[in-house]
C-alpha cells in the first residue's frame, strides 16, 4: 500500500472519530483522560519493555548519552505523563465557548462558538512523552490526533498509543481519536504533509530543520513552533543588578529550550560598568561569549560573526554586542530575531513602551526572564508548543489555540432584500 | 531584474513601512483613510481614463459583457469606493486591543495585545474596487499591503494605487504602505507566494482555481477564502412557507456570490408536499434543477450526477435530493460541503441543535438565508473576504481578523527557579 493510501485511510478514520469527539461532553472527555492516565500506570511494564527496545537500539547505534536519556522512560516519567493527562482533565473545555455574539437589526441571533479543528497532525522528535501529552491535549480540545514521532522512539510510541487507544475506547469514545501515523519512512511524513482536506492542521515540534521542512513542503495548514533566537537588551536605564540576574537566568537556567537567551545587547552608556560584571558571571557558568569588538577587549571572549548573531545555540554559548542606543537595539533585534521572545531590562517607562511597541515577537518581556514564555508559566495549564508564526496562534498554545470557531446564526425566516 | 528580486525589493519596502504603520495612532490612520477617499474623488478623471484603457482592451479581446461590466468604473462606483474607505475610518482600531490579561502568581503582568501582521499580500481578480477596499482595510489594521490584481485591470489598479499612495504620504504615513506587485506575469505571483519571511500572510480572492493554486504553491501562510458549495436542508419539521422563501432567497437573490445556495436537501416526510411547490417556484425564477430520482419525477428537472453535488454553480442552477432523515442530510453535507455556509429550515429545537452541532462550516444557519454570511450583514463594518479554512479566521474577516497578537510581560526582575 502506498504511503498516500495509508495516510488517507488513517485520516478518514480520524475524521470519523472527530465527528464523535466534537460532540463529546466535557464529562466524557475528562473520564477518558483519567482512564488514559490510569492505564499508562497500570500497563507500565509493557510500555517500559517497549521503551527498553528503543533505548537498546539507540545505544547500539551509538547515540549520544543526552539523546538516550531523552528517549528513556522510567516509572517516574510515566507518572509525570499520567499527571499531565489529569492536569488536562482539570482544565476548562474550550469547545462550545461563545467567543462573541450579538443580535442583528433584523433579529438574527449571531454567535461565534469555539469548535475543534477536526483532525490534527503532530510531527515530533525524540521524547516519547509527547505522544501522551499531544493525545491528551487533542482529545480535550475535541480533535482526533494523528501522531508521528521519531523512528528512534517507535516501540515506545506504539506501546503508549496502544494503551491510550484502549483507554479512550473504554471511556466510550472512538479509539481512532488517537492514531500513530503508519510507516517509518519519510514517505509517510510527506504523505501526511500533503493530506490537505484530510488533515486540518499540522504542528511540527522539534529542531529547526524539521520545522523548516514541514513549513516548506506542507500543503496542510501548519502552525510553526519553537525556534527562538532570543535577545536580552540591557538599556541605559537598567538596574544592573536585575540585569545581571535576568541575563544569567535567561541564558543558563536551562539551555536546551527555545525560550532561553541566545544574544545579549548592552547600551553603550552602561557597557563600561556592566560588561566586566556580566562577562565574569557568564564565564563562571561556563558560557562561551561570542562578542563584538567591545566585548572582545575582555579575556576569553571570542569574536562574533553574523552567523553567531543568527544562531540559536541551545547551549552554553551567547552572542553579544554593545549598541549605541535603544533604536540600534531594536534594529539589531529586527534583523536577527526569530520572533519568539525578546526582553528589555530598563527602569525607564518610555524605553519600555518603545521597546514593547516596536519589537515584533510572540512575547516581549520587560524586566523579566525570557524563560517565562511558556504555557505553564502563563497559566494555560497545558501547552502543545510555542507558535512563532503570526497566523492563528502566537506564543504558547493552550487548549483554546487548538480550536477553530464557527458562526451559528438563528432566525425565524429572515431573507436578504 | 528577476521576479524574486523585484518581490524582495517591494516586500522590504513594505516591511519598513509596516514598522511605522504598526505604531501609527488611530487618528493618523483615519486621516489617511479620509485623504484616500478625498483624492479618489478629486482625481476621478485620471482613474476613469486609466479604467477606460482596461475596458477598451477587454472589449477588443472579446471579453463577455458581464466581465467588462465588472471591470468598468464610473463616478458612482468611485463614490462607493471612497465611501468604503470612510466607513473603515469610522470603525474601531483593532491594534492595541487587549485580548486577555492577568497578573501571575509571581507578580508578572501578562497582556495579550492585538498587533498587525506586518506585510499582507492580496491576490485578486477582475474588480478594481478591491484595490481600494484592501488598501483601506490593511491600513486601518496597521498592515502594509502588497496588492496583485488581475492583469485585465492593470491600468485602473495602477492609477488607483498611485492616488492612494499620494494620499497616504500626504497624511504623514509611508507611501509604501500601499504597493502594487510589479510585473504582469505569473512569475511575479509565484515569487510573491514563495516570499516566506518577507510577506506575513497571503489572501487570495477570486475563483476556485486561483485559490487552489495559491493554497498549493504558497510557502507564505495563506488564508483561504470564498468557495461556497452551500446547502439548504428542509427538515421534516420545517415551516414550508418559510422554507420556500429561504430556498428562493438563498439561491436567487444574487447568484454570483459564495454565500448563495447551490444544493437543496428535503426530508422525505415533506417531499410530497414541498417538492411541487419549490420546483415550480425555482423554475419560475429560471433555475435549472439537477435532482435525484424523486426530483426527476417532475417536468424540467434534469438528473443530478456526483459532479452536480460537488459543484458551486454561481448561476441559476441548483442540485437537489430527498433524504430519508436528518442524519442523512448531515452525512450528505459532510461529503459535499466546502465548509462555507450550511442551513437548516426547521421548527424542531432538537433538529436545530443536532444540525448546528454536527455540521462543520464557517457559518451554520437556522431558519435564515445563507446570503447572510457576510461581514457587512454580521455587523463587522468591513470585510476583506470570507475564510473557509479553520486556522486563524473562519467566516467573514473584518479588521480584527487582519491582526495577530503579542504577549507583553512586565515585571521587576522576576527569574525562573
Amino acid at each position: 500500500m502506498s504511503a498516500e493510501t495509508q495516510i488517507r485511510e488513517v485520516a478518514l478514520r480520524a475524521r470519523e472519530a472527530s465527528y464523535e469527539l466534537a460532540l463529546a461532553t466535557r464529562g466524557v472527555k475528562d473520564a477518558a483522560l483519567h482512564a488514559m492516565a490510569d492505564q499508562l500506570l497500570a500497563r507500565a511494564p509493557e510500555v517500559l519493555a517497549a521503551n527498553a527496545e528503543d533505548v537498546a537500539r539507540a545505544e547500539a547505534d551509538g547515540a549520544p548519552a543526552n539523546i538516550v536519556d531523552r528517549l528513556r522512560l522510567t516509572e517516574e516519567r510515566l507518572s509525570g505523563m499520567a499527571q499531565g493527562l489529569r492536569d488536562v482533565a482539570a482544565l476548562a473545555d474550550p469547545v462550545g465557548e461563545v467567543v462573541r455574539g450579538s443580535t442583528l437589526a433584523n433579529g438574527l441571533e449571531l454567535r461565534q462558538v469555539r469548535v475543534p479543528f477536526g483532525v490534527v497532525g503532530m510531527i515530533y522528535e525524540a521524547r516519547p512523552n509527547v505522544t501522551a501529552d499531544a493525545a491528551g491535549i487533542c482529545l480535550k480540545s475535541g480533535n482526533a490526533a494523528l501522531l508521528r514521532g521519531s523512528s528512534s522512539a517507535r516501540s515506545s510510541n506504539a506501546a503508549i498509543a496502544e494503551v491510550l487507544r484502549d483507554a479512550v475506547a473504554s471511556g466510550g469514545l472512538p479509539a481512532d481519536a488517537v492514531q500513530l501515523v503508519p510507516g517509518d519512512t519519510h514517505d509517510s511524513v510527506k504523505a501526511l504533509m500533503r493530506a490537505r482536506g484530510l488533515v486540518d492542521v499540522l504542528i511540527p515540534r522539534g529542531g529547526a530543520g524539521l520545522i523548516r521542512s514541514v513549513v516548506e513542503e506542507s500543503t496542510v495548514p501548519v502552525i510553526e513552533t519553537g525556534v527562538g533566537n532570543v535577545h536580552v537588551y540591557v538599556d541605559r536605564a537598567a538596574d544592573l543588578d536585575k540585569a545581571l540576574r535576568l541575563v544569567l537566568n535567561s541564558k543558563t537556567q536551562r539551555t536546551s529550550v527555545c525560550n532561553s537567551a541566545e544574544s545579549l545587547l548592552v547600551h553603550a552608556d552602561v557597557a563600561h560598568e556592566f560588561l566586566p560584571r556580566v562577562i565574569e558571571a557568564l564565564q563562571e557558568e561556563d558560557v562561551t561569549i561570542h562578542g563584538d569588538t567591545e566585548f572582545c577587549h575582555f579575556d576569553g571572549v571570542v569574536a562574533a560573526t553574523d552567523e553567531d548573531y543568527a544562531t540559536e545555540y541551545l547551549a552554553l554559548e551567547i552572542s553579544a554586542a554593545v549598541v549605541p542606543d535603544l533604536e540600534a537595539a531594536i534594529a539589531h533585534i529586527r534583523r536577527w530575531s526569530s520572533g519568539h521572545t525578546e526582553a528589555i531590562v530598563t527602569e525607564d517607562l518610555a524605553a519600555a513602551r518603545r521597546f514593547t511597541a516596536a519589537v515584533d515577537a510572540a512575547a516581549v518581556m520587560v524586566n523579566a526572564s525570557t524563560r517565562f514564555t511558556d504555557g505553564g508559566e502563563f497559566g494555560f495549564g497545558a501547552e502543545i508548543g510555542i507558535s512563532t508564526q503570526k497566523l492563528h496562534a502566537r506564543g504558547p498554545m493552550g487548549l483554546q489555540e487548538m480550536t477553530s470557531t464557527k458562526y451559528v446564526v438563528t432566525g425565524d425566516g429572515q431573507v436578504r432584500e
